[in-house]
């Protein structure tokens, strides 16, 4: 008799994504080999040591099903497989709690297991600030231990919740595109449950008689994202029908990619937009496609120091009108005390 | 003392939208005027007859406050204000209620005014029938008085909910981007309040004391856009704040403009990647960015007749993976009895 259906499926899950990190090890590991020159190489002493995949687990019924499927799938590709737990303190007893996840994930098997305590500061409201936190711990832990990769137990509800985050701010399609399936410095981090229901996390979860700890944020209605899960989503779900989730994640997927191609457009065309002096020409710039053009703008605000954060489309939309408006307008002062205005067919935008 | 603020908001929204039709209007007439050659024009002669601007009313808040700035508007500009109801015919009585508008509407001082009765069929679902039958009857209208515009009472609150319908599709940004304020052959339809929220309409008809008519429709639970108006939307609000009406006609008007510039970038990337012959060749497809080779696919499917509505993100994906992650396999089956297979190299689309 196979595995349970769900724990068929988070086996599967993983083993796709450490394929894919096994690849990149090989390839980079190719790459470096081209340094040797002459003779057949040495077998033996090329032998690369077994790569390091660590997941990080909260404790939770999503981490937990994603921590003993690597468990599981790991030492049959020849990966070694760790975790770690972060105790971002902001519950009492915290440290105790991350100390019994540590001792799970000894029980799937898993070594290197740790726990690393991090303060959460308060910038960017409280859910930024703890993740912040938590990714400045795991590269910590990933360096330390050269890990090839770190898992993270996001599902496709969780990606349904970034896209719906992402549409509030209103902000165009990047902010759409949601949680990309490998991310970080050299692809560090990797989502494999990205296309994966959290309810078959929890299924897979209980069929293992693991147990799993419920974070009491994620019930909380002082989170927005907690607010989304349980009154938001359902209630849009009501509305629209079942299939609400994986549209957005789908949403997502189609949006990061017209989102990379266009950043793409935008950074090709941007040196053809300047004069021979690096300013920007006005004229040029009216003849781009809008989406192209703003992004342009929105390069150039950032470049002269305005905070990426706080630059909003209506932002952009402003000193685009400089261009597509043009009526003497005055300077258009932008977030970080950084001004765009036009002289003589030249948009200039910079500091002070 | 000036109007009230909700009667200055339609009022100007209209005002504004009338003077673009206006200077489309005298663009039109000096692009024809170029076919006089010699001589003075005769002044006379020439003198443009008043353009005719028609607003298709429901009788409902939204279109009886833009009957109301139209009629308002209109001659200040020397612009002549119509006005057409659809009898949609689908509730018992629907006839009364559209002679009532049509005399509500001459009361504002609207000439020509008429009630134009349809028939629904039932394609694509009653939403979409009923659309289909309402833009006939309004361009039939339209042509027959020569009228140089129609304008639609569309709010923004319309505008969010047609971007959460098309999330819900999944089927990427151009399904995101919502009503444009500009649309139909020649530019005919056009939405002067798609920045206005529908408390502005429905308090504009209050200041004026005009009798406004609820569609039942609007608050049946049948239907998709009801559910949505009266349920998935007040939830999302209060998960993600009040303003995600906001947020989301902003992301229309920005997926619009990245939808544009990717269709454009694809219209000509296509030519480029087409061998003599016209086939489209795999290795090159293969070095374009994603976003614009399944635009380009797309394209080519719907070309060898597969209908556009029945194709989904799902299958332009499999059709992609013959180029991106080809292993030999057979030919994908497409809607409308398409096919697409790679031979030798080439991706061929075709029916049959």
């Amino acid at each position: 008799m196979g595995p349970h259906p769900a724990v068929a499926a988070i086996r599967l899950a993983v083993r796709r994504v450490l394929h894919d990190i096994l690849n990149d090890h090989q390839t980079s590991r190719a790459y470096s080999g081209h340094q040797l020159v002459g003779g057949p190489p040495d077998r033996t002493a090329e032998r690369p040591p077994s790569p390091l995949v660590l997941v990080a687990c909260s404790g939770g019924a999503d981490s937990m099903a994603l921590a003993s499927a690597l468990a599981f799938e790991a030492p049959k590709l020849g990966i070694r497989a760790g975790g770690v737990t972060i105790d971002h303190g902001l519950q009492p007893g915290s440290d105790l709690r991350a100390d019994e996840v540590v001792l799970r994930l000894r029980g799937l098997g898993l070594d290197p297991v740790e726990s690393v305590a991090v303060t959460v500061g308060r910038e960017g409201g409280p859910e930024a600030a703890a993740r912040d936190a938590r990714y400045a711990a795991l590269d910590a832990v990933a360096e330390r231990h050269g890990a090839a990769a770190v898992l993270l137990g996001h599902t496709r509800d969780d990606q349904a919740e970034t896209v719906l985050l992402g549409l509030a701010r209103g902000s165009g399609i990047r902010s759409l595109s949601g949680m990309a399936a490998v991310s970080g410095a050299g692809g560090r981090y990797r989502r494999p449950f990205l296309q994966l229901d959290r309810q078959t996390a929890r299924k897979a979860c209980m069929a293992q008689s693991l147990p799993v700890w419920d974070d009491p944020h994620n019930t909380d209605p002082a989170y927005t994202r907690s607010r989304l899960r349980h009154e938001g989503l359902p209630a849009l779900e009501k509305a629209l029908g079942k299939g609400v989730v994986e549209a957005l994640a789908r949403t997502a997927q189609l949006s990061r990619d017209d989102a990379d191609a266009l950043d793409a457009w935008a950074s090709q065309a941007e040196a053809s937009v300047r004069d021979a002096a690096g300013r920007l020409e006005c004229a040029k710039l009216y003849a781009l496609p809008p989406a192209v053009r703003r992004r342009i703008l929105r390069r150039a605000a950032i470049e002269a120091g305005a905070p990426a954060g706080a630059l909003f489309a209506r932002h952009i939309e402003e000193v685009d009108r400089l261009i597509t408006g043009w009526r003497g307008q005055g300077a258009i002062n932008l977030p970080g005390k950084v001004v765009a205005r036009r002289q003589g067919g030249r948009l200039v935008i910079r500091q002070g």
